[in-house]
């Protein structure tokens, strides 16, 4: 660390206002070599001010946000991610997925991650139970994966999970024994996984935290519409993160979360006699499928640079890409 | 809360875009009564979200800030604020401060409240010693306090903090016994108050937990120049939260939390034998000087009402005032 302030290269710094103080906290923040880093503090500082300066924020309100954000992180926990939830609510976590995988038309859209993906799913084989609530009501799911020109996609490892039938995920309950509604499979030399869950159900986020409380004051309701998390990986693919809808959901239109498209709203129908016996399920179960559709990498990344140019132009500045991810151009 | 969704007030929302994910959320956000809950948050999400943009936030980025975020959460304890320290090093909190605390000319200015004032200092009276620190440099600091229209003002709470002579503050010692280098006192009825003390030494604030490995990142030194922390209180006065920087400091141009004022240097000067003897010190030993200025809350009031009138104006919105903080007039 630079601790001889006569190394610094930055002017000198003294009787900051409300109208300097800006400029100057961006360049005390200007002096790594990291051009994203300073980028992105620079707007930070920048937008972080500007709040402030616009709601004339008060001593009192900033010691509020202080002790919120200071509830919100000690809240978390290995199990629970109280900020990934404010990020759902304030509509930036869908913002985020939205600009990172920008999706041309024809693909499969994302939707939000959520706090409750885990990394200690099993890997499970096609036509196996991934929720083993007995409470639950039983379905198959049926999917393929294809490119945006029709091939399948083999070997994709897929991410699944969803809530109990009583709407809480297997990390909620403190006496859990394994994972359970939650699994990864890969797809056949065909695109195609199928596996058997449970109709998903709607569910209030975590709301006995801050968020909670945040939701209750902007009279905001806590709830999800049904929905099964998937997530889709392999190299050369841009890694997506999606869900798909129960259409008709009374949330549907009013997910805390902001997470449901129309493209990913999905109907269930019972199995008929064919479907039955191919995948050992009673006859007038619950049957979804659906065909998801992966862009390539450089598909993704050739539009995601397009959308950064046009964004850092209209901010009236030359853009270059650094690792895919822009900074401006001061050459 | 209102968990039903048909009493939303909201248009239906699904969707939701990089350019309609914004309005969205503050329609969903303003459902309240509560105008400047409402504004507040309006403001919070098109700055977020308008940051999100800017910078292309990767959901890369957007994860590394919600684990940094969480750190710095975790870290908080009954005697460590790792929140304030970070809005600290982002200018954040002066900028609050001059917000909301407007001075106008020949008042004293504002500085950073910083994470270590206490609420478990001792009453002392005038001539006593704050600090018991036997390798401090002993001082004695001798102060009035005014109106701006040059008046004295009685029984001010004055709230004094310092590091001791290794540059911690009492709290940050975790077998201590109880409260050092701080205390309370009240001006007498001339608006003088004189107190015992140690000559303030520059110190890096806490930089082993998450804020300090952003500073290294962004190569900036953790260290504050010498000063000592007055918080000044009395129904009818604006709050004051200040400091005396000592002149001619190594870290005077470059504060890591950007506290320092011109008007606040401060020069101490060795006690004449009048002085010795009056307030029982060696002869030669240090002696601080100053003279407060506190503005009433009219005045303060006034000045504030009068920028966030312009402020708003500014964006384009009629302004009205809330108990004293503006939200936009929509009548």
């Amino acid at each position: 660390m630079n601790m001889d302030p006569s190394k610094a290269k930055v002017p000198p710094m003294k009787d900051l206002t409300i109208d300097n103080i800006t400029e100057n906290t961006i360049r005390i923040n200007s002096q790594s070599s990291d051009a994203r880093l300073t980028y992105v503090l620079e707007r930070l500082v920048t937008h972080m001010h500007d709040f402030a300066r616009e709601t004339r924020l008060s001593t009192k309100e900033w010691m509020v946000a202080i002790q919120f954000l200071t509830a919100v992180g000690q809240i978390c926990s290995d199990v629970r991610q109280e900020f990934i939830l404010l990020s759902d609510i304030l509509g930036l976590s869908l913002l985020v997925d939205s600009i990172d995988h920008p999706k041309p038309a024809h693909s499969t859209e994302g939707s939000v991650l959520g706090p409750f993906h885990s990394h200690e799913a099993e890997d499970m084989a096609h036509g196996d139970a991934m929720s083993h609530d007995p409470n639950g009501e039983p379905c198959l799911v049926i999917c393929t994966i294809k490119d945006s020109h029709g091939n399948p996609i083999p070997d994709v490892k897929i991410d699944i999970w969803e809530t109990d039938s009583s709407g809480h995920y297997d990390v909620q309950y403190a006496d859990r024994e394994g994972p359970d509604g939650r699994c990864v499979i890969r797809s056949d030399q065909d695109g195609n996984f199928w596996f058997k869950a449970i109709k998903p159900v709607p569910y209030p986020i975590p709301h006995d935290g801050p968020v909670g409380k945040l939701l209750e004051k902007l009279h905001r309701h806590p709830f999800r519409p049904a929905h099964m998390h998937f997530m889709f990986e392999k190299p050369g693919y841009d890694h997506l993160i999606t869900a798909l809808y129960v259409r008709g959901d009374p949330y549907e239109t009013s997910d805390a979360v902001f997470g449901v498209k129309n493209s990913l709203l999905v109907d269930f129908h019972p199995a008929d006699k064919m479907v039955a016996k191919e995948y050992d399920v009673a006859v007038g179960s619950a049957v979804l499928e659906h065909d998801f559709v992966l862009v390539s990498e450089k598909e993704a990344s050739d539009l995601r640079a397009e959308k950064s140019r046009k964004a850092l132009e209209a901010l009236g500045r030359k853009v270059k890409l650094i690792e895919g991810l822009p900074v401006p151009d001061v050459d």
